[in-house]
């Protein structure tokens, strides 16, 4: 399964994109296993028997929404980039961003993280091609730690992810949005503890 | 539902005790989605006829599973606290138990972890019963921040929890049990430094 667009160019505009923004929705609100084809054409407005002709199996669907996911984490990745000059602020903001999703978490966890430990319990191409998307924001994670100078920024960069997905699942067992918010200001003052060289 | 035993004095020993432990151990290996009662009852070498006597939905097979999951918690934490003097040498000593843990977790991930996320997708009494699972683990370790004398002691052992509960989602995305035993050598650092004061 690759990133390529599937619609073929005669294709009615939008039905796709339709399918794969509601299996994203769904996937995130019920879970991968829990969410048939015919749960998200409806999602999408699109009549089931049409599913077929973007997507021959739930699994491309899946693979489309594992991408979209990609997708956006990179977008939301490059604009922290533009809008913050320095390492240290554009972790600061990241954190920020994620302090700011407390109540969404609370209801349904991490759309990322929770489709990750659900596909984790398989051992196919699709669990394997999920892990991408913790790739993507752990790196990121680091390179703004070397930048600001530290030898054990692919550490720091495990540690500071496993704390945001760990307390998402947290913060979604207890549906307090509150625990989000208070281990997100920690983390903040974690991030400028080691841009002034402790930790 | 409730913790008491409903087996029935006449009931053959050991059946019901044979299908929790098959439930905790496919819940764990394949998700508690898809995990029929059928693979349970043979996995326990219960015929599949026999399940209904004990357990009448496979909700409440799986609050049993929860249930067995409380309890061993709360023997491991027990044995912790007979074993080792200090609030430090605990805390250690758990994060050695997790460390210990990483092949496990980068197949399957935390067994109560991956348990709590997939039911928080629920909204009902299986998914508020689960929450004591993360309960039960994180009021041990407050109260050994607590004994340490940090007046942060809740907000501690929420950021202990979940950098290890992320830690062990991560492990088990990236299949590297390599990446647990890291996090929790830079674990134990951390808690030694508040030990002492710092943090």
């Amino acid at each position: 399964m690759t990133n390529s667009d599937p619609t073929p160019a005669s294709a009615p505009a939008g039905k796709r994109e339709r399918l794969v923004a509601g299996a994203v929705r769904l996937v995130h609100e019920q879970g991968a296993e829990k969410t048939t084809l015919a749960d998200i054409a409806q999602a999408a407005d699109v009549p089931v028997g049409n599913v077929y002709y973007y997507f021959k199996t739930k699994d491309e669907l899946l693979q489309a929404t594992i991408d979209a996911h990609a997708e956006q984490l990179a977008t939301t990745l490059r604009e922290l980039d533009t809008r913050h000059r320095t390492p240290a602020a554009r972790l600061k903001a990241l954190i920020r961003t994620i302090a700011g999703q407390g109540d969404l978490a609370a209801r349904y966890g991490c759309p990322q993280g929770t489709l990750c430990s659900e596909l984790d319990k398989r051992d196919d191409e699709l669990s394997r091609s999920a892990t991408k998307l913790m790739g993507i924001t752990i790196d990121w994670t680091e390179t703004q730690f070397k930048a600001m100078g530290r030898r054990d920024a692919r550490d720091l960069a495990v540690a500071l992810i496993a704390s945001y997905q760990g307390i998402s699942l947290l913060t979604n067992t207890f549906r307090e949005p509150e625990l989000m918010r208070r281990e997100c200001r920690r983390l903040e003052r974690w991030v400028d503890g080691l841009s002034r060289g402790r930790g």
